[in-house]
């Protein structure tokens, strides 16, 4: 029986190592994570990343540097007159900064971008042998049927036809990939939600598309070929598929990390209602708190986490 | 018959002024460019953009910085000790920079994020009133079967399944766009490369893919599903497509340029051969020189219209 529990542990704790979907990695002599300008051959990942547990990722460089910031100060691991250096010096693709067990990413903006990000991340994360790791995604969003401000976590992650679905094209055929999310992480962030109490905060379905302008329905972009009344359909047609905010990283970001077996989740602020309007016309300081408000939910769901589970850092 | 003349100059110039295919902005009493951080509201288009000829754009914001200092050099319109201020400030989602007629723009990586650049791109131009604008892409790429650091200038934009469409999903449904390139821009550029004569140039197809690693068939992702022989054959057969190189924006770039009728050109270097790997192991003075080629093609470019034109600066 001891040995029954003694492989089941070495199993869970198996289980819990990052693990990439690619044997050909295992055995490269050097692996350059060209995007992030960091490689095996150079640098010591387990040394650098060993202790990571949470990555949040945004499209924002700023806003990620922003949010080490706060969180550092949060944990208590901020240092007086110390800045956070970008572990991707030499490249302006990404910007990456990490306070103890916490790993702060920018994406930029669409499906490749964050697909080229997590592909290099997730392998990080192996190198390093990091186990336990929670991903998510802290972002900005267009509402439907929202006001503005409030905070939407994703339930499920839908193409613009409105299916749990992501698509791609690999040696030249079609591949789909599900992108159903964490469903333990929804129920736990939407609890940290409600203790925080200090802004609205829905679950519901948030749509991702490849486009800002057409591919959102918008009517201001420079092509448009439809009318306003086409667009409320659209509009009113995902609302009625549970869709409560539009963005366009979620379908990558929840197809790859689970493809990796990553517990993912996705916080995004709401900057518009959709229904409304399609110019983002709020005043800067309006919008920058309203930026702050996934930070401010996860920053708390970290601590709540780290509370329980006496992570070291 | 000289009222005729007039109508048919007035035509011509009209022609060639920066056109929306969207008639609702010129009913919008103010237009923000949000990824810009600009609004007609607020900044005087047309005085601050109005004499803008080229439009040169690339993935990287620093990469961009560059190649304004380098053209404002080479154009002799650059002053001792005065650096070029990003006029996207507030803002990191693009970086803009301006001399004399030349604009230069980063896009980031991918189609979601140089749609939403050339969307305000193409609106700040129309606002501006420009005229007889040329935009070029001058970017990074994967070489099939080419000597890596050959300069690609694309025939052709090609999906990943070799067709040269653009397919977009549009109020949930399909909408498939031309991704044909101006002819007599790629004659223009292959003749500065052979009077420039400093590195290999070749008129090819380029692919576009919506990811770096499965989608471009490389073996050394966080996921990959499929074999080095896999992976040889798709390539293979690009290449026999006419096929000379892989990036993530053409797709995009040449469908909406085309669409708004601004004659546009992609000029992208090769950094490997990918028929040889998949990783980008070159040292990064290497890999700097290689980066500088297509701005140095683009540049004589420029400077050939330019002395011809005699465009005001």
């Amino acid at each position: 029986i001891l040995v029954t529990e003694t492989e089941a542990q070495k199993d869970q704790q198996l289980n819990c190592l990052v693990q990439l979907s690619n044997p050909n990695v295992a055995t490269m002599k050097e692996d350059i994570l060209y995007h992030f300008n960091l490689s095996t051959g150079t640098h010591d990942f387990p040394a650098m990343f060993g202790d990571v547990k949470f990555v949040c990722v945004g499209g924002s460089p700023s806003r990620m540097k922003t949010f080490i910031k706060y969180i550092g100060a949060e944990l208590g691991l901020d240092r007086p007159g110390v800045d956070y250096p970008n572990i991707c010096v030499g490249t302006d693709r990404y910007a990456m900064y990490k306070v103890g067990p916490v790993l702060s990413i920018s994406h930029g903006m669409g499906i490749p971008s964050i697909s080229i990000m997590l592909h290099e991340l997730i392998k990080l994360l192996y190198h390093a042998r990091c186990s336990n790791v929670t991903v998510i995604r802290i972002g900005t969003s267009g509402g439907i049927g929202l006001k503005p401000g409030s905070v939407v976590i994703t339930r499920q992650a839908l193409d613009a036809c409105f299916k749990p679905e992501f698509e791609q094209i690999v040696l030249g055929k079609r591949v789909v990939r599900s992108t159903d999310l964490d469903e333990q992480l929804v129920l736990e962030l939407m609890q940290c939600s409600v203790e925080l109490s200090e802004f609205p905060t829905v679950v519901g379905n948030t749509m991702c598309t490849l486009d800002f302008y057409e591919g959102q329905a918008r009517l201001d972009g420079a092509l448009c070929s439809y009318t306003e009344e086409d667009k409320q359909a659209y509009l009113q047609a995902a609302y009625a598929a549970g869709i409560r905010n539009i963005e366009m990283e979620s379908l990558a970001f929840a197809a790859i990390c689970r493809a990796c077996g990553l517990p993912a989740a996705v916080v995004c602020v709401a900057y518009l209602d959709r229904l409304e309007g399609d110019q983002i016309s709020s005043p800067h300081e309006v919008l920058a708190e309203y930026e702050q408000r996934p930070q401010r939910l996860v920053a708390y769901f970290i601590k709540k986490r780290l509370g329980k589970a006496h992570v070291s850092s």
